[in-house]
């Protein structure tokens, strides 16, 4: 039973859901795979050149308080990002670039230095400070990052496309179902054990 | 305690909401108005004239299977109408001229004939056929869908906009706290049961 997670570093509910799936799917006897994306290519083809939360401000309103309001109920430290979105491409990139086993790790250190402190995660120096962390020295990382990395994130950003993905956070069980948003990650955990 | 039922008889999540909201605000104590409002103007306002889930194919596909999922789920029929979405504006205009009492019967048989068995809402038999069985003279509503309910229409419309709705399903609770989507009904009640 696996179910791969797909996210996106700029993505608000991508946060909660990126600091709880493990868990989760841990106690459901579920594997996940950490799959980062990027959201920006696949708005832009409907013809969206920034977030839906910024084109559409009802539902941007909305969605700042609905983090708010998930994040206090969880524990999570919130800050909103300004700008809002970052830029995700070096952050993405990076996190195909570690070792697999300190993807979790690495993504988490990301999303919290981003929505937990406020942190520009588009800057180098604050993903050379989480990769360091992690000890990993940086400077090769960001070098795989402008290679092979690169190459990944585009074949996986193709993936996301021919899945049918379009927001983040999405969980896709292997029978390729879709369950979007950080509110569905049970259905997905559900979903995954039945069939297993 | 109140929350404010906001549904839209063209919107698909709005249908399985419909079916169970009664029943589990009765089980939290919880008031509960019903609250027909139009998606159309509100959509046009944000330059969409037509269905987001017919703009953006990969989140219509989404949406159909998960609702297909979610009514299996609950053991409700659930048929496609053809075409989607319906004109909902008669029926929005009937459901504030019926006896408020029976609002909710008269919306759930209509979410029931439109996506339970893919009747055409917009069509006038069948929304006279549903006036009939719940012991109302159809041509009476059919009037009062002209005149008053027509106005209320309106006013309720004006009233979505100044609460920030964007989508349907909408609960919102006394203190304006807007929890979007059936997925958040027990939310919406939690949050209306710890202030109440």
């Amino acid at each position: 039973m696996r179910v791969d997670f797909w996210y996106e570093f700029a993505s608000t509910y991508s946060y909660p859901a990126a600091m709880r799936c493990a868990a989760l799917a841990t106690a459901a006897g579920v594997t996940l795979r950490w799959r980062p994306f990027l959201l920006g290519p696949i708005f832009a083809e409907q013809g969206w050149r920034n977030s839906p939360f910024n084109l559409f401000p009802a539902k941007g309103r909305y969605m700042w308080r609905d983090l708010e309001r998930i994040c206090a109920a969880r524990g999570l430290p919130f800050v909103r990002p300004d700008p809002f979105p970052q830029n995700s491409l070096l952050a993405a990139r990076l996190a195909l670039a570690v070792p697999e086993a300190l993807r979790p790790d690495f993504s988490r250190a990301v999303f919290a230095a981003e929505f937990g402190q406020g942190r520009p995660i588009a800057e180098k120096p604050v993903l050379a400070e989480i990769l360091q962390k992690l000890g990993l020295y940086a400077p090769d990382y960001f070098d795989l990052a402008l290679g092979e990395a690169r190459a990944k994130l585009k074949s996986e950003n193709a993936e996301a496309v021919r899945l049918g993905l379009f927001g983040a956070p999405t969980f896709v069980t292997e029978d390729n179902e879709l369950f979007w948003g950080d509110d569905r990650l049970e259905q997905a955990l559900a979903w995954a054990q039945q069939r297993g």
